[in-house]
């Protein structure tokens, strides 16, 4: 595996979507093959299972349940997406991953992490991210950018104790997983978080 | 949990849908408030799911991705089927469980037992069966009872080798739970296996 794994995460608001491309294009401008996605992404099984999870009719489903078919859809995505980018050199910047699947099942809604991570490992093995890069931001500026987008999705329409939650499940994620996830102050503007991103990934000796 | 979970296993052709229905009849004959169910039945999540395992389309699934996507079905099925039940003081007797993952996905695929097992896991908690019996049966036979139902489906479509993996599969999974699975001969008369069947139930106190 030549290739080098980047994950973007972070509550909803954070601006994930914005530094994962920011990331992409200053990447390729230096010349590293890169491929931007996100989950479920590429895979026509792995959009299959995120239309059982998204379908609104489905409110008989178990936290469990949800857990695993998360799980499911991740592990499609990276046999057929992540892993032939990277045997292919290419540097992966994935919008989402595990830690997202700790902080709201794990954490928001109260699986726990040992059970949730249980559910991850033989999905992820050996393919975890070489850096993650955890984008935290309060509450009321994340809000703020949601409401901002007009647009809004299932987990938008969750509550404010909800949102707290979640930002608290990717902290926990923080304290489990220091070598791996570099917390970054999300509020800061779009060019900051670049070169934030940029400078964690020079101190690692990946760029 | 006041009910008594049984499962029923073994390859295709051993007999499983038949003695599983016999085992329901005189059940109820007794007076036991019986459900007789099998994977995923009974559960419109389960089946969305199943519909994606069985789609001949996705060719591109990992056997991993499978495996999980197993498990999340037989959750889901636990959960709005066979708990209840269990809960409501009934026998629940199922055709297929974990000990099919085992056997098909952990040996015959070649997964191994270990990672099949640790998949299940989370879904299967503290809800293993009570009993399973394992409906045991040399292949000549096997395969002679499938040619008879006329209608094949994927599985009875592979080869005498990958029929022998699964006898072996649900063979080394009866050595790994020697205390909840007990072999009955499937070559045997109907009657003999539903006979066979009862007295292990006796024995074990659970009738």
């Amino acid at each position: 595996m030549t290739g080098t794994f980047i994950t973007i995460e972070g509550p909803d608001g954070a601006g994930k979507t914005t530094a994962a491309a920011d990331l992409r294009n200053r990447l390729t401008a230096m010349g590293v093959p890169c491929l931007l996605t996100r989950e479920p992404g590429g895979s026509a099984i792995a959009e299959q299972i995120r239309s059982i999870l998204l379908n609104p009719e489905n409110t008989a489903m178990d936290p469990v349940t949800e857990a695993i078919l998360y799980a499911a859809a991740r592990r499609q995505h990276l046999m057929e997406v992540v892993r032939p980018a990277l045997e292919a050199g290419m540097t992966v910047i994935c919008d989402r991953f595990v830690d997202s699947s700790l902080a709201y099942q794990g954490h928001a809604r109260g699986l726990g992490f040992d059970t949730v991570w249980s559910i991850n490992e033989p999905a992820v093995q050996d393919l975890l991210p070489d850096l993650t890069i955890l984008l935290d931001i309060e509450d009321e500026q994340a809000l703020a950018r949601i409401q901002a987008r007009g647009q809004l999705d299932r987990f938008d329409l969750e509550g404010r104790d909800f949102r707290k939650q979640v930002r608290e499940g990717f902290l926990a994620a923080l304290r489990r997983f220091p070598g791996r996830i570099v917390r970054i102050d999300g509020s800061q503007t779009r060019e900051q978080v670049t070169e934030a991103i940029l400078r964690v990934c020079r101190d690692r000796h990946i760029l």
